[in-house]
């Protein structure tokens, strides 16, 4: 999975059937400090997460393991909001 | 899902039985801003989409997950129109 | 899906049972202005594409969706051969 | 698969249902000599790999190929415990 | 598929069931020229490939496709053993 942030949202009125209802985020990547890796990735929200948010996104197939995405054309899920990343013994992000 | 701008199409004879009455996109991803991040795929396309406009590209496997694409040889398509992408609360695009 | 060149080929008598009878081709991967992205890639050949041919090749699962490489272990194939490559209504390849 | 160096581990509340009671450790890919390559990723644990040990890493469906991830939203798992890397006759790292 | 050269190999006790009896090989990825890319791979080997062959490595969902390597958590498997690769009619690698 990638560390990713929640920065924003997109809308979409004209899409493929099954994507009706489902909320589209863009997650910008960062590393285990916070930082931006320089990329990002419009991920479906399967756990509630909102804008500011630090969070896992599985890609690929797996992004349809959830019963969010199931069947979807979907590859890039939220599917854990982080509460805490420790590094070598030591707490990088607490929510 | 990535961002992307429909910029041109590919059109082409001998292919896969299974793509028949296909429609190409070359599509040029950008960044939440609109600028080119310098690479592009060829997706298909599942929702009526044309030149000009901005969409989201599904790829792998849940690139086959729309009617259009179901078990064809296709491992990108648009599966969104985008109306409008909001970063920190402010509209970066708005169709 | 990816454009490309087809550059080479690859000869294997030692692989997979599977693979038996399939034609691997060196692509390199290209712009839509023709200039090589400096990567490549070998792909197998589905409809009968030759050196210098311009193609679109699919990768990952979709790339066992066409008859010749379903339940192969291949993960990128040459689906279909560009006749045509148009940009902002400009015609940039043309067979 | 990749190699990588488990540095950390990520707490997670709120996640999709089936992955309560996965452990999440950041893994630092490293090159053959232990060399960061400056990526990481976050990977589910299925061998009971700790802080501190060099790993590799399978990605995409093939990591929902364990007991511990099959039918999870899990991109990236621990698959094996490295005990010992040799290149050129040489070992280069040893557990 | 990706080009590589076999420089090494991965011995591991502690891993998940089914990769017991495998055979790990560190495969460098090369370009037409032979000349490494900087980045390289853990991959399974099911033809019998030793260190210093150039192999085909095939990733993903289609490294599974093979009888050493179906139903494993594996991404990437040696699919391949090149004899002689071809660029513009000239031979750049004989075995």
């Amino acid at each position: 999975m990638q560390l990713g942030k929640i920065v924003g949202t997109v809308v979409s009125t004209r899409k493929d059937e099954k994507l009706v209802g489902l909320r589209f985020h863009v997650v910008k990547f960062v590393d285990p400090d916070g930082k931006s890796t320089g990329s990002f990735v419009i991920a479906v929200d399967s756990v509630g997460a909102g804008v500011g948010e630090v969070v896992l996104v599985a890609a690929g197939s797996s992004a349809r393991q959830t019963k969010t995405t199931e069947g979807k054309p979907v590859d890039s899920v939220i599917m854990a909001i982080v509460d805490e990343l420790e590094i070598d013994g030591k707490t990088r992000y607490l929510k």
